[in-house]
């Protein structure tokens, strides 16, 4: 890489591996690291790799965790009666900065896609329907994502678990808070009006 | 942090840090950092703890250097009688990128500024002159930046260096390439056309 000694080189190329970041920011942040207190670089070098090493994926849900269960799965105050179904566990990072989740959730580390020959036994489908039928659970809300992916995923949960006697239910899918209706495309309007709710119900 | 897990709030704080990097790349980060091989985040370790600690200062220019004196001052293919002086360490990577300039630098590692109390002693003059005594330099091209402070630096520079008898040249301020005459700024124009240039000199 021309202009770069060849230690600069080096990170800037294992930086730039890091998703967002490119040349330029690679390059502020090796000046960052040679001009700030060397205790806060071994710090991120050690939790780095402490990281890539003690975490796995929590033995209940799959959602990463770095002891067995997660701290989302071992909460007391979580309603274990109650499963949100989702693909990757960003999306459980999502959900829970919501702060307005109770129960805990079931992470199927992928979804179902014909395309790329993933079918249900590619994905933690079988041990959420031994965690429903065990744990006696409440209600199952599908929240994975709405594309064809995910709504046939969700599709096929609908049916595995429909055997099971629990509530079943998918994440509306409508119009973004803030956004315009002018500007949803048709789908979302399809659905936003599908979906309607009396306006005693929930405003 | 809301929605973490502990050791997903330690990293995620540790990363933004960098400059640069926000929750959200933090965030993206860290899932990569799960989803990657394991030799990539430890060679990604390594690399920030070793640049840490084996990068110091060059002892002839005061560029970034793993070894006592760095590749630019070291290279025998760089005309040593000719010396680039800017202020920082980034400054030199950005005139390395053009692949242009065949001296050597010297890095000042720091502007002369009353407001802030950074006088001639606490910046790398002394031995910017010892340099240019002893090894019979041709020319000192003065590349501070074009503010307050980088101004100051290149005149008190060319006040010091007059009486050594050595060419000093100041780079040239002016419209950058791409832009429009139309959204100059009056001060680059201004020094735009004092700093005209003969036609048949260079086009």
């Amino acid at each position: 890489m021309r202009g770069y000694a060849q230690w600069m080189a080096r990170l800037v190329e294992a930086l730039t591996k890091l998703p967002g970041i490119g040349r330029r920011s690679a390059e502020r942040i090796v000046f960052h690291v040679l001009q700030t207190q060397k205790e806060e670089i071994t710090h991120l070098a050690e939790l780095l790799q402490s990281v890539k090493e003690n975490v796995s994926f929590c033995q209940i849900c799959h959602n990463f965790s770095d002891t067995p269960t997660c701290h989302i799965c071992e909460d007391p105050g979580r309603d274990k009666k109650l499963i949100c179904v989702v693909e990757d566990p960003k999306d459980v990072t999502a959900i829970e900065k919501t702060g307005n989740y109770v129960g805990v959730y079931h992470v199927l580390l992928g979804a179902l896609s014909a395309l790329e020959g993933i079918g249900p036994n590619e994905i933690q489908i079988s041990d959420l329907l031994v965690r429903v039928k065990e744990a006696g659970v409440r209600e199952v809300i599908l929240a994975t994502n709405p594309n064809t992916e995910g709504e046939t995923t969700a599709l096929y949960l609908a049916k595995m678990l429909k055997p099971l006697k629990v509530k079943i239910t998918r994440i509306a899918r409508g119009i973004p808070v803030g956004s315009h209706i002018e500007y949803a495309d048709q789908a979302t309007l399809t659905k936003a009006i599908q979906g309607r709710i009396p306006t005693e119900e929930r405003l």
